[in-house]
């Protein structure tokens, strides 16, 4: 069937966008912002190292897969097969939760996305604008099906295990030059593989970090089959006993087509400043803001109250009296109590000092939430943080922050970004600074590489 | 948290059963069964020879797996690592569409257990007899866990991919002899894997192979990952983000715990005695049993209503105009025009007759499927044939038949199951009489054989 004969249901005009898409087709903020993005997530991949659900992956992959190829892992600086080190890439992204975020779709593409076009793209040798260029069309596919599938479907579902095996599949497909009828084929393929659920957050389980790990190698093996002339569904998406049919009651298949060419996604997506639930962070920047402009310090703070929207209380509500530092990072008393003594909630600050310190455990007691109508109305639209704080010495004080540090109209400076990346690669001693200096110089170069196969300064 | 301690979700009463489930425990009648079902099954995976969708699975784990290991792979003879000799002889499982059909829980379960459970007990030198009781537990859980999702998950999940996931899982994880709570966490990260979506049928792609194939593979990971403290969620099935939170709207929690230890689900399993899909089999029967009482020849016919349940609509009513041989097992038109015109289905007619004859192209447009109000009612425990036709010479009549052959009433004796065995291996010869018989000899002796590691008559 040529694609002039195609029915133009909505999966195949995204996917005729995608294939026809060019870099120069991208604004350079565009190209510019995901070069952000890699960084930040190659920094995030790095920073899973020691990950005990990483490293049963890893010990997996030992045992099934070649012991070596031609792509690398980050966190071991082993090469395998593209298959498994998109698998071991994509679960050490996510667990230290510091990758990146799309609001609408509530998608994080990084840790889907850029495992698999990587690990494709070192075992064929592709060039760094090739890179980018996949990229952008995964993160322009992904988010778009994020948006589409909607919020019912991630009511039960992990949006990034689920709709990131399809995000994947198209920046790999486009990787390979597919053409829109190919990209439909591995979105077929991805769809059908499409999986993740909730449910293991009430026990805690590995299971994040598997869906992202899957999502990534999935979505490559969708690609790579799809090249290879094996064939998926073409309405994965929107057809009688598609996705949505099976996994959403909300979905809007005018979400799919939202935009191409006009509207980049890509560049809406937010980094995470905070090392923590992205609900504490709206709070945490106007603490931050108002101790700034009041030259208050921790010790002059007698009690803070946080004005958040409903999804704040439900989340972190219950973390009253957090026992594992990933429990911490989702207990706003211990995120406004890093921030108040630290100045930061970072990495390193969770690590030493939230389940550690006296004076961070006596935050928490005077930090309390309060439901705000006017911030929940705004959200998720617009995260808005205020807080109103009572001095020891009797004053009471407020500050407001409209956006918060991330988010694309308050995003992260290059100098913030490579700040960051350089802590992320140093907590689990990932990497050195001065191999993070090479990767960020050769990131900000990322569209001139002639060939990424070797390209990262991770050698064999 | 000890098994004691434990709450008594379905699931965990599921994982107790199964963890303390032996040999012993199981009526002879049952292990009988099972070794039929076995060999049902290593026929079809060496027919599915050559079938492309399985060559580019093959093509596949060439690129992305190890060039040797301990697993054997039915099709090409080659060894590799479980997860890929898993991935393979899953895909070529169910490709001619021989295997065998739990009619309750609408499961494939061979498809999907038995590659898993070769390829581990291959790596790590298991007895018959353990693999033998790790196939009951990944069919007894399979066939309950089907049960549980429901009619609502089948209308657009392909339940072999989805729940088979969680068979393969809990098969793997009795061999591995993990106790109750090591199965519930393979369970669990089985789960939340757990994928496959019919919507392939509509444009003939190859997801079927694909489905199996990955059941079999990510059920074997999650039960290694299981095995190495990899954490997944206890009440994947029934918990508020679980399976059937997402992905069903009438599950029975009753189901997963349904007679355990005094109904044996393995031995209600049906081998298929047509090469299609089994919703035409009830069709067929009735067909070919009205023909052979009323003396009929195709010619004779000119219209056939075939009575049926629901389920067959939703899965045949979208192949109207079968372009592939393996679209054409999915066509009720197809299937009773090969049953007129050659009195069976089997393989070879669709081989060499279903696309090519323009008297079965010219049967297909008199056949109609009609929605039976009482074979809809009795679905899924019994699959009833009903058929009206209307003869040239204007002749109205009717047949029916309660039990379709292949169904534990009416079940494939061993000659019967040996004779299908043979034929499935010669298809495209992918293992001579004489292999089989060797084969066909040891499976009848199967829990007398001290390491399967080198026991299939494959040589290296």
């Amino acid at each position: 069937m040529s694609d002039q004969a195609a029915p133009q249901y909505p999966t195949r005009q995204l996917c005729d966008f995608l294939a026809r898409l060019t870099l120069d087709d991208v604004p350079a903020p565009v190209i510019e912002r995901t070069k952000d993005l890699f960084l930040d997530w190659m920094a995030s991949a790095i920073a899973g190292k020691d990950a005990p659900a990483v490293r049963r992956i890893q010990e997996f992959a030992a045992a099934m897969g070649p012991q070596d190829g031609d792509a690398e892992v980050f966190v071991d600086r082993r090469r395998t097969s593209p298959y498994f080190a998109a698998l071991i890439n994509g679960a050490s992204s996510h667990v230290v939760e510091q990758d990146d975020v799309h609001n609408g779709s509530v998608l994080h593409p990084a840790a889907v996305v850029f495992p698999a076009v990587v690990a494709a793209a070192q075992a064929e040798g592709k060039t760094g604008a090739e890179v980018l260029l996949a990229s952008i069309a995964g993160y322009e596919a992904g988010i778009r099906i994020g948006e589409f599938m909607g919020r019912s479907h991630y009511r039960v579902f992990h949006t990034t295990g689920t709709v990131g095996t399809l995000a994947a599949a198209a920046a790999v497909a486009k990787l390979f030059g597919l053409d829109a009828e190919g990209i439909n084929q591995a979105l077929g393929t991805a769809g059908t593989q499409a999986a993740g659920l909730w449910e293991f957050l009430r026990d805690a389980a590995d299971s994040k970090q598997l869906h992202t790990a899957k999502a990534a190698a999935d979505g490559l093996q969708s690609a790579w089959l799809a090249r290879a002339g094996f064939t998926g569904a073409r309405q994965i998406l929107e057809g009688a006993q598609g996705m949505a049919a099976g996994m959403s009651s909300d979905a809007n298949p005018a979400a799919l087509t939202d935009g191409l060419g006009t509207r980049w996604a890509t560049a809406e997506t937010s980094f995470k400043f905070f090392a923590s639930c992205r609900h504490t962070h709206p709070a945490a920047d106007a603490l931050k803001a108002l101790m700034q402009r009041d030259g208050l310090r921790a010790g002059d703070i007698a009690a803070v109250t946080a004005h958040v929207h409903q999804g704040a209380i439900d989340v972190l509500g219950p973390v009253v009296d957090p026992r594992t530092i990933h429990q911490a990072k989702f207990s706003m008393g211990t995120v406004l109590g890093l921030v108040a003594w630290y100045a930061h909630a970072g990495l390193g600050e969770f690590e030493e000092h939230a389940l550690r310190d006296a004076e961070v455990a006596a935050f928490r007691e005077k930090v309390t939430m309060e439901l705000d109508d006017e911030i929940n109305a705004a959200y998720p639209r617009q995260w808005i943080g205020r807080v109103t704080v009572r001095t020891t010495d009797g004053r009471t004080l407020g500050a407001r922050v409209d956006v918060p540090k991330g988010d694309p109209d308050n995003t992260l400076s290059r100098p913030e970004l490579e700040a960051k990346a350089i802590q992320l690669a140093a907590f689990r001693h990932g990497a050195t600074e001065a191999e993070m200096r090479t990767i960020i110089a050769r990131v900000w170069q990322l569209e001139q590489a002639a060939d990424v196969r070797d390209w990262l300064p991770f050698a064999r």
